[in-house]
């Protein structure tokens, strides 16, 4: 098989790409990396990421890391597989990297940080910080005060229909779409259409399978 | 004139988007933002950018924010024009978008960082924290060195050529190196002559200009 994903299905990193080959229809395999064992840190991985870090990405002799730089190689290389996650139009689509932009620089530092807290720490038996959750939870209603007007002019992130900038807003939605900070979502009616809408694509539900 | 840039010259940021523009050689107009009136937080520009950030950006009715989302856009859209700023195979072009990753998730949070308390402070009469000043060049170390093992095989981030990747360190790296940072970079061979390189480029003497 040409196409190979390595890494944890825990990591959102790894979920993010894993999601995309599945919204492309694309076969690949499933390299697991240990964390735990420290095994990001070493040989063979450490040739794919020289820091060390999930997911790292081959497809044939093409090694990548970075996964928003990996679905955008995925997106745009199988363009006519699967689903289309990119816009034609080219400045449709320099607006879709707007929002990708959004995600990487605004929402996932948020949201990364309070799955960390809120559901990862937990499952390690580890104890939450009130502080880190409330600061936050803070600039996360913020944030989702502009996807909610964002929203009300444009169905989707990057405009009419799904693209990759909803897609990388994926597994950290999941995660806290699990825990208190549910609400922050539901009392907004359009972000919550929103999360409602791309939770349940066919894609989402088999790349979740894999965390199983 | 159809291109517009919003934001101060003070801005990394904002510099990365008018370096790009003077790379492709292209005329704009330059709209300052008084970030200490708080213009950033109000109309117009708020209806440009509603986080509230610079730089915006107008190409006639295409209206875009967040630095890297724009850069990318002048580079495809004016490809013809000016220098190349983006390799033309494709698995390059994917190899140049883990580096431009690299740069917005990992040297540009720790460089804005000790740029902010060894540049910026002291400019606004403050007080650097030393703390995280040495938090921070451990870890810009730890970064360089794995810059210095790409050099190895690779005239620049991206490939042989000078992309979109080496162009958006610029800003920072002009901050860094006029301080007790620039030992960093002096150290290691591959990594000087790579910051010598990028910032002896016209466009970027150019762009400079508009900061004084």
């Amino acid at each position: 098989m040409a196409i190979k994903v390595h890494g944890p299905m825990l990591s959102p990193a790894v979920v993010r790409v894993v999601a995309t080959l599945n919204e492309k229809n694309l076969d690949f395999e499933f390299i697991h990396v240990d964390l735990q064992k420290g095994d990001h840190k070493k040989e063979p991985f450490i040739s794919l990421n020289p820091f060390g870090q999930v997911p790292a990405f081959e497809d044939g002799d093409l090694k990548l890391f970075e996964s928003r730089a990996i679905t955008q190689y995925i997106a745009h290389t199988y363009g006519d597989k699967g689903n289309q996650l990119l816009p034609n139009d080219p400045k449709k689509l320099a607006i879709m990297s707007v929002w990708i932009e959004v995600e990487a620089q605004k929402f996932d530092p948020v949201g990364s940080k309070l799955s960390y807290e809120i559901v990862i720490k937990p499952m390690l038996g580890m104890v939450s910080d009130d502080a880190i959750v409330t600061e936050n939870e803070e600039k996360l209603s913020k944030l989702l005060d502009v996807y909610e007007s964002r929203f009300k002019n444009s169905k989707y992130l990057g405009g009419d229909s799904f693209t990759l900038a909803d897609l990388h807003h994926a597994p950290v939605l999941h995660y806290l779409i699990g825990t208190k900070m549910k609400s922050l979502f539901n009392s907004r009616p359009h972000v919550s259409a929103w999360v409602a809408d791309i939770l349940a694509r066919p894609a989402w539900a088999k790349s979740l399978e894999l965390t199983k």
